[in-house]
């Protein structure tokens, strides 16, 4: 992006929402478990398989997403078993969904599998391929940064 | 998603495209770079005042986004003082911007600042704010991953 650095160099980073987001659940095992959780993959045996982090630390993971309200923890029984919970996504966990939209389709084009991508999306309705735009509230579609202008916000803090 | 999670289940997560993406730039420090590489931030001092990093970890991580050609370094020298490096995001970084975007959109609407978002985005040709959306090839646009049905790609591996 083409910004006069200086004007953003005068404003403070401590409440920045990217480092907030990071601060949630920017955690490599954090986002493997929203990966698989998007994925429909809830129950613990099966997260721990997948994701192949220790017990403990996925363990430590999914009680901190219950906590900040990003997973939920619904009962469930198999029979002759004792309850256990599975984890589904919140509405907070769902709106998570472009952040693992845009670490996947990165993945596929500079990191992939030269084989190709292990995981492809398609629209239920119409089963095209589905990927994120950037764009505008007059619908403009954006080629990428060099077309956005970032500007302070309402919580912009001069540094002093 | 309401994805039949044993289809999924089948399948290796070892070439994960996010796990991969996670793995060059997942890092909290490497993201807070790239945040202000996108905003014209490109001077390590710079940098290391914004981030907050401890300098030789902030110093690694940049060798390490230069190394992946993630960020290029270019030398730059201002009057009476020695040649220095600043740092700029190549076609592969540029390329992450949607990581970026949708990191801080999510942390403004979940765990932002009360007082409203630090920055804004807005469109370069007619100021309007600019957001990221689900569309697919046909141009529908999608409400979120409940329209979205992921399905195994060329890279897929089933498990033994």
């Amino acid at each position: 992006m083409v910004v006069p650095t200086s004007a953003l160099l005068d404003y403070s980073t401590e409440n920045c929402s990217i480092a907030a987001t990071l601060g949630l659940v920017g955690e490599r095992w954090s986002l493997l478990v929203l990966r698989d959780a998007f994925n429909g993959v809830r129950r613990f045996d099966d997260l721990h398989e997948r994701i192949g982090a220790p017990r403990q630390v996925l363990s430590a993971r999914l009680t901190r997403l219950v906590d900040e309200g990003i997973l939920r923890r619904v009962p469930y029984r198999e029979p002759g078993q004792r309850q256990r919970h599975e984890y589904r996504l919140t509405d907070k966990g769902l709106a998570l969904y472009p952040v693992l939209v845009a670490l996947m389709h990165w993945g596929d084009r500079w990191a992939g599998d030269p084989a190709g991508p292990p995981i492809t999306l398609h629209h239920r309705g119409c089963g095209a391929d589905v990927h994120l735009t950037l764009q505008c509230d007059n619908l403009h579609q954006l080629d990428g940064p060099r077309e956005v202008e970032p500007r302070p916000g309402t919580g912009a803090r001069r540094l002093p």
